[in-house]
């Protein structure tokens, strides 16, 4: 096998993410338009798709096909949006940019962008219990795809990181505070990303997941998903402008825990580059269909957005 | 069968309902802390339970049991609930008072509110999704319940008619948008109950519903989903502060639309009544086991709260 242009990978991944989503949503003149409209704005803001593309990724790696798990990895990129825009709300971070545009409520007001995510959210699950979209999957395989979304985006995962984020802000924490946050805010739902295609996987071919592949590539997505974060951290000190969408240094005028601020910039990318080894290292019995998944570590703490 | 009495019988449910909750939930001092405690705080802030109660009493026309739709009918209270917490919000009906108690943002903060109800949101189909909690319902069921109650809460149900609210709020509006408005924002939700229950009790007997059957109690939670709204509308005019936990006339304070303000009170007052003869007679042929809905149905239009 050639070696993988990873660049490639993902930007053909991202173009079919992109199709699903906006051949799915209701479009901008459908009642109520306003609502519609901001939804459409913040999931077509320009996002890399790291997490639908890290489910067909995961997929692909237990010998899946793509059509079977691109709705289902497209309904994780709504709960991602819906987050950013809440996490953007002036009560929770008070960003008025990301990626380099106006936020949600900047362009059409608090309440609609409040609305907006709670659609989005709730969006998700209406697709993957929708049986005609996914079709190639059997019934107990989306209810197992819907409670690890579930799980990992709830209190016990994604909003509560968020909720001790909140609380943790402008606060002395330790490392097992810090930890506890990325682990659930960032590191869940990248984690339950990965899990998810390796359901959808199995699923499509009338299984369950193997347990010591799921186990593997569980690893995998806790590592990664860890990594992800610890390296956005870095880039938020390290990174320019123009690469990251918006102020450098954020984190630190909000008083933002980071792991820089409690392990030091050069203790944190070495963490991220020893997770990211782990990562690869969880995934070695996997073989070359894997290969995807390995790269897109790589990718993780060498990417500059 | 001896005449039903409707107040015992709302009483026993709404204690089950309660209880199921109270276990389901994460304890206030489980991590992190003030979230789960701001999300008890609002879930069992004295509310009716009228939609898990419908759910059950649905479940049991078409010959269902409680034990199975239980967990079920709670799934519904926690929309219900965050749909509640972020309506109050400031940037929507900022609204201080609620049942006569603290608004959740005014006891925790914005930012805790908002992930309070994204967290009840996403819990509910956590719940949902749980084969162990519902082993009594087959995976296909429970993909159509979760269907159901998504299609119902987002943006072309609950979350599309708050929208629509919002925006419509100061304007002068026409009665097939106030319609709308109402038919969204309260009557999804309600009509997805009574599906939900008629879902359940079907597949508790390894069913699918019986299509002319589901019809029929789909129109009647069309029907008293309206009403029920229409009455709150007329409620808020003429009910007293102690009845109805807050300020009366804050609806027309907030110039918000109501059937009141479009046909009049009298008129209003005459329209739910219509409705109600309507819904009662949609379950005409279900028999004694649906006196209960036909019971909640009179109820809706008697209540004070």
């Amino acid at each position: 096998m050639a070696a993988l242009d990873l660049k490639e990978y993902l930007k053909e991944k991202k173009k079919l993410v992109d199709k699903f989503l906006d051949d799915y949503l209701p479009k901008a003149d459908v009642h109520p338009k306003t609502l519609h409209e901001a939804m459409r704005y913040s999931l077509f803001a320009g996002g890399k798709r790291v997490r639908p593309i890290l489910c067909i990724a995961s997929c692909e790696a237990v010998g899946g096909d793509i059509d079977t798990v691109l709705p289902v990895a497209s309904a994780i990129e709504l709960i991602h949006t819906y987050s950013l825009i809440h996490d953007d709300l002036p009560a929770m971070d008070n960003d008025d940019y990301r990626r380099g545009r106006l936020t949600n409520h900047k362009m059409y007001g608090e309440a609609i962008a409040i609305l907006a995510g709670d659609a989005l959210l709730t969006m998700a699950f209406d697709m993957l219990a929708d049986h005609k979209l996914n079709s190639r999957l059997d019934s107990d395989s989306l209810l197992s795809i819907i409670k690890t979304l579930a799980s990992a985006s709830g209190s016990a995962g994604m909003v509560g990181g968020q909720a001790a984020d909140i609380q943790a802000s402008g606060k002395e924490v330790n490392l097992p505070e810090v930890e506890y946050i990325h682990i659930h805010k960032t590191g869940a739902l990248i984690r339950a990303s990965v899990c998810i295609g390796a359901i959808a996987g199995a699923g499509s071919k009338g299984e369950r997941p193997f347990a010591p592949t799921l186990d593997a590539l569980t690893r995998y997505g806790e590592c990664i998903g860890l990594a992800f974060q610890i390296a956005d951290d870095v880039l938020d000190i390290e990174g320019s402008r123009d690469e990251i969408g918006k102020d450098v240094g954020s984190d630190i005028a909000k008083e933002k825990v980071t792991y820089p601020s409690v392990i030091g910039i050069s203790e944190s990318k070495n963490l991220s580059k020893e997770l990211i080894g782990k990562a690869i290292e969880a995934i070695s019995t996997l073989g070359e269909k894997a290969e995807p998944l390995r790269e897109i570590a790589r990718y993780i703490i060498e990417r500059k957005s």
